[in-house]
């Protein structure tokens, strides 16, 4: 059961749905399992917490290789989109470590010099963590709790047909490198929020296809993307370039994965204005309407060669 | 780098201290890493904020072959104690399952199963969950924010020499069983410091002696027990008398660790007045003053034969 679970198979959601009926939840709870947080009213007039859990496993999420520093990044840096995806102000976060056996003081010591960087430059305080033993592998959990104006709040159901489809960044290959070192784009969603309030919004950790797919099961509608809109990353070409073995450019953008980046509905008479605000205010930040709201469910992309259906099924990691 | 670190070693008393010195903080954090929950000032007049997380693994804090709900009562159980610790109201909390291959939903299920009814009996919500892969074991990761009236909040800093030192409940033998089936002692926290305000107070997860040492380390003070006053479980003496190999009651009682008890410190004048109100409000719950706070470091205990010093050393789970 998750907030947004990687990795769910038709059982796993039928499972969520049989667990999410019989979790106890009270009259604060404003939103529980099924958004990328849990919205909480904890007593501040005006303001919702967004409660976010989120962990990180050697050999699924990262390599036993990989910089410390960068793995803090990483696990910290998911629960960070996750807030972002509601257009939150993440403030505090607490860590578990599992340690697997013979793992060394100055491993731990680098993750948190990793982790104590991003919070540093978003402004979040540790408070708290605990070490435990995992034997065979590394694991680390995070659980971070932030903010949002009420009204401010971008839940994933909210979509209209009609309304345009927005991604920030590029997508596909994060694999080569981006999975490690990805900005959560937190001041991008804040702004959002304030100035065009965005009807939905997710972020891609499981690829475009499968992510957006939670935006239409809200809406009860479907999408046409447009190939020639998509920002695929140069990695995914040259990936596809280099191998017979590896995807295709287009489904890496649609399905690698681990793009942490937001995907977002917005109703159409503003394409203009936003793309145009958005360039000044971010110049930094790529930003494509890459399609559009449609009644029929499902999930379909406009190529040069016609339209066709797309699975929504999104990524596994790199499992 | 902990809370409350269970089997923390010198190497990792330095690293956490090291760690704690360049986590990043802000204006909101009243205490961070250090006691049993961080204490946050998150926005609501007159209350704090207690975050805390929390997790168990297989084969460290239970066997292969426990039974699925109590796993996941004990998974809850323990951040619940902490919240006791501080005498707070647990609120909102959030799941990580680590699942290892070829683990069944319906196991998942009964391990919900188990939480939500701890959930329910404390009014505590479940709000949100993520499932990961981690191949070898199960690992349960538990993330809870709980609430406290500013002037209720009990540290484990205060305790003043002349204090007594005070514990509910039983001590050692929790491996039997106790581990599995713990009730965390929540309301009696809270009726502690309604009425009697404690000068310090923590949870027993490592041992007597072990976690007693936190509050001595904070005074800057040592303490004094008499063996008679301990109130030990059965099952430690039952095992002493099965096996020469198990530890004697005693060394069990302040050792063994996993008892989820209260330990507090309260001016001495008011034993006869607590010892009656609170037998009278907590009838199941047994209540002893086991020794009192002294001015010389260190941890003694009072036996029939004289006076004996005591390693401070807690209990490292049942590894």
């Amino acid at each position: 059961m998750s907030n947004a679970t990687p990795s769910s198979g038709p059982d796993e959601f039928e499972l969520i749905s049989r667990l999410k009926a019989k979790l106890p939840t009270g009259d604060s709870v404003v939103i529980g399992v099924g958004d990328d947080c849990a919205v909480i009213d904890a007593g501040v007039p005006g303001q919702w917490q967004l409660h976010k859990t989120d962990a990180v496993v050697e050999g699924i999420h990262f390599t036993k290789d990989a910089d410390p520093q960068q793995i803090g990044h990483k696990a910290l840096g998911r629960a960070l989109s996750d807030i972002a995806a509601m257009a939150g102000t993440p403030r505090w976060a607490t860590v578990t470590l599992g340690l697997p056996d013979g793992f060394d003081a100055e491993t731990v010591e680098s993750i948190y010099d990793g982790m104590a960087a991003l919070a540093k430059r978003h402004e979040v305080s540790l408070v708290g963590g605990e070490t435990v033993a995992n034997p065979e592998r590394l694991f680390i959990g995070v659980s971070l709790v932030g903010e949002v104006a009420s009204d401010k709040c971008i839940l994933r159901s909210g979509a209209s047909v009609g309304d345009g489809v927005w991604v920030t960044g590029e997508l596909g290959g994060s694999i080569a490198g981006h999975h490690l070192e990805f900005t959560p784009r937190l001041a991008e969603a804040r702004w959002l929020a304030a100035h065009h309030q965005p009807s939905a919004m997710i972020d891609l950790s499981d690829g475009l296809a499968g992510d957006l797919c939670h935006l239409l099961v809200e809406a009860n509608a479907g999408a046409e993307l447009l190939e020639s809109a998509l920002q695929i990353r140069r990695e995914a070409r040259l990936r596809a370039r280099e191998s017979e073995a590896a995807k295709p450019p287009l489904l890496a953008a649609l399905t690698d994965g681990e793009d942490y980046e937001l995907c977002f509905t917005l109703g159409q008479g503003r394409a203009v204005m936003l793309l145009d605000q958005f360039k000044q205010e971010f110049p930094g930040t790529p930003l494509s309407c890459v399609g559009k709201i449609v009644e029929r469910p499902g999930l379909k992309i406009r190529q040069k060669s016609g339209i066709r259906e797309i699975s929504t099924r999104g990524y596994v990691h790199f499992q």
